[in-house]
């Protein structure tokens, strides 16, 4: 939202607004290694970590190093191996690097000496392999998900700018949203009965992969969205089944889009997949109307909550006051997680930091249910970036459980919830990502078709 | 290639033929865990270690443990947690896994006592987390490619059993080598000039996902063939290009297809391709014609480098004697890497116990240029699966060197040389999975179109 960050280099902008906030004390971020499917040979596409990614933009410098030592910032990097060349073809040179970021490069090994008896902080990072070579450097032990007090301060830094995205970040969501766009629909154009959901999800990734694009994580594609992460995908497709998939993109710079519809695997919506769709659309809507500058996240989840308890109200689904089976708890049993969390680099955005990024200092996760799950509770400012995403789920182990009734007090119609699951509308989630902008929102992925005449639409295309 | 195991269980035979071999010695093997992609919830599709789906076959369990206490296998699975069945969905109880499998089912804490006070052997893990479990338990250092002598000994024990394919595998290795044939179809269709790589590499990869499967390893889909392990995809295609695809599927049971093709992006082979094709076609019908048991692979290898000097010989592109260039060294500035490898749960199969399982004991690397980068030399045996893989490269840094003439006594035509650059054909390899047989080989991958003219066929399909 910056728009100084556009001119010129948006990573260099980034690298000098840390050190303003870090002043003299040193920092020292690692890209990561490439990780094995398995054997150490065999490795999946290498991507840098996130915070190397934000502050050098270098998605291919695997075992790397930026060093920042109170002052300026420094590359330590691979040394390049003459068998390179042969191997994995010819590399950026250090001069090149150097050129290209303003910033001295040196080979890893030199790091010893810049380090040299300081005290530094780090962030771990998620591989063992990289904490382990991050704990060598610094003699200390590193390890993923735990933080020293300096890395807590570094942590804190890097948030404080993570959180509010720049021009040019916003620039890479816009792209991750656009390759997630064309994903979605070709996924609603190559559904048919007795396909698989695999065939469904290889269109989608194809769409991703034609544009020389990664998915953001695992593409859930399935006719059992009421298992909120099922990443099997080897189910026919029958012509009563709704499809729910929840697939995002990554942009080229490593920023993710993350987006999720269903659709009827015939290419109408059924009365009774309908009546469930616009529920949870109308619960999406009113989630998003409330998306502005100093709202706080946690009541934009509870809206959506009360919009879904009042929808499942109006479907005989549960008997009661909307607004008591909410407070109740009663719709968590529908609606278990939390509606949505920090986008960015990062699908959870931040998440390596724990709920350092998506919790405001002195807010914790309420672990009553329905609460439980919701990954942000900040206050929203202009720059953030969001996703807004309630569902809908029969889960077989909630509602078969003999204690639902005393548990809900007899409010849930199970009889209800068993007509819709034979509809074939077992898990209904419709996700956006969205910016948070001074005047209040903008939804990046408005362009997916969403309504029920938009996705029957793009479905018959 | 026992017919035994196909009756009943194949991974109960497998677990009593290692038992055989290991007598009283105990040892744990491990599932391995999810990798990251960039933080720790965000994991590619776990893919249980291949030493432990060879014995239990049992994909989707990961963070286990089998143990041998050198009498009966038990395995020890993470207690399962109610919300599994939220995220995750229900999992497989104890009681059914010890149904299926025939073993004891215990929670991983239990290891603890089973393991207390015994020296056991243990495979390491590619992943540290992993490793770091497998020392806590076993109570001493576990890291990646380092072994113990027990260890050692229970490699060896392994390596005896996987080298030589029972039925069961190799009716694996069929349905990874058909859904590769499926890939390698689809992107001879794909191909078009004015399109990108990724575009061939995401038809491709479609087939493999839309059959549910997975890649066996990072796709090679490139105009520059000429680097070996070219994973970029964002070149256009030129009408005059080449196109050098290496890609293979996983099977269900996680066996890996490998198989590597060079088309034109035209649909037609120019002159130049076709000859430079055709010498890397004579070579590699040279090496298979050779594959049988009793055969030591390293003499493949150099019947394949031979043919291809004969070649290159005959394209001008080498001058002299062609037992002469091959005796020199020359060959290798085209041909530098070994002609194939063991196939089977890895692509390089056990390549997580270094040289250990592809060179017979008392063998070791040759450092010489074109010898060092061979990854297999045994006496071949029935049931052995391998691939044949010769290819000609011209790779800039090693034409354009100075030293070049002097090395080679001025054999090798750099002007040829450019030419076939020039022409697109800068980099041709095509490799096929093969299995030993008692009589000979099959080739497992021979529906693949390979012929000019099977090529030329496929593209316009």
């Amino acid at each position: 939202m910056t728009t100084e960050d556009t001119n010129g280099n948006p990573h260099a902008h980034r690298r000098s607004k840390l050190a303003a906030r870090l002043g003299t004390r040193p920092a020292l971020i690692a890209s990561g290694s490439a990780r094995p499917r398995n054997y150490t040979a065999n490795t999946y596409p290498f991507r840098a970590s996130s915070h190397f990614l934000y502050l050098f933009g270098l998605a291919a410098e695997r075992d790397a190093f930026a060093f920042y030592d109170g002052a300026t910032w420094a590359l330590y990097l691979p040394p390049r191996d003459p068998d390179d060349a042969l191997w994995e073809g010819p590399r950026p040179s250090f001069a090149a690097i150097a050129e290209s970021t303003g910033c001295a490069v040196h080979g890893v090994p030199e790091l010893d000496r810049a380090l040299h008896g300081r005290d530094v902080a780090t962030l771990p990072a998620p591989d063992l392999e990289t904490c382990e070579a991050q704990g060598r450097w610094l003699g200390r032990d590193v390890r993923p998900r735990r933080f020293s007090a300096a890395d807590e301060a570094l942590a804190d830094a890097i948030i404080s700018l993570r959180l509010q995205h720049d021009d040019a970040a916003i620039a890479e969501l816009r792209l991750a949203a656009a390759a997630t766009d064309a994903a979605h629909r070709a996924g609603m154009r190559a559904t048919r009965p007795g396909l698989r959901e695999s065939s469904v999800r290889a269109a989608m990734e194809a769409e991703i992969l034609a544009r020389d694009l990664t998915v953001a994580y695992g593409s859930i594609v399935t006719t059992h969205g009421e298992v909120l992460h099922n990443e099997q995908h080897h189910r026919p497709l029958g012509s009563s089944d709704m499809i729910l998939a929840d697939v995002g993109a990554e942009s080229p710079g490593g920023w993710a889009g993350d987006v999720t519809r269903a659709w009827p695997v015939a290419g109408r919506f059924s009365t009774a997949q309908r009546e469930l769709y616009e529920v949870v659309l109308a619960a999406q809507r009113r989630a998003i109307e409330a998306v502005r500058p100093g709202v706080r996240y946690r009541d934009v989840h509870l809206l959506a909550g009360r919009a879904l308890a009042a929808g499942l109200v109006d479907l005989g689904l549960l008997r009661g006051d909307p607004a008591e089976l909410h407070a109740d708890g009663v719709v968590a049993s529908f609606f278990p997680h939390g509606v949505g969390h920090l986008l960015g680099l990062d699908v959870h955005d931040m998440e390596d930091l724990g709920d350092r990024a998506g919790y405001a200092p002195g807010r914790t996760r309420d672990p009553a249910p329905g609460m439980r799950y919701l990954r942000l509770d900040r206050d929203l400012a202009p720059g953030m970036a969001l996703t807004i995403e309630p569902g809908i789920y029969f889960i077989p182990a909630i509602l078969e459980d003999p204690a639902l009734d005393a548990r809900t007090g007899g409010r849930v119609d199970r009889a209800r919830a068993a007509a819709f699951v034979a509809a074939g509308a077992r898990g209904i989630r419709i996700e956006d990502d969205l910016l948070v902008t001074p005047d209040g929102h903008e939804v990046l992925t408005a362009a997916v078709p969403k309504t029920v005449a938009a996705v029957e639409a793009a479905m018959q295309s």
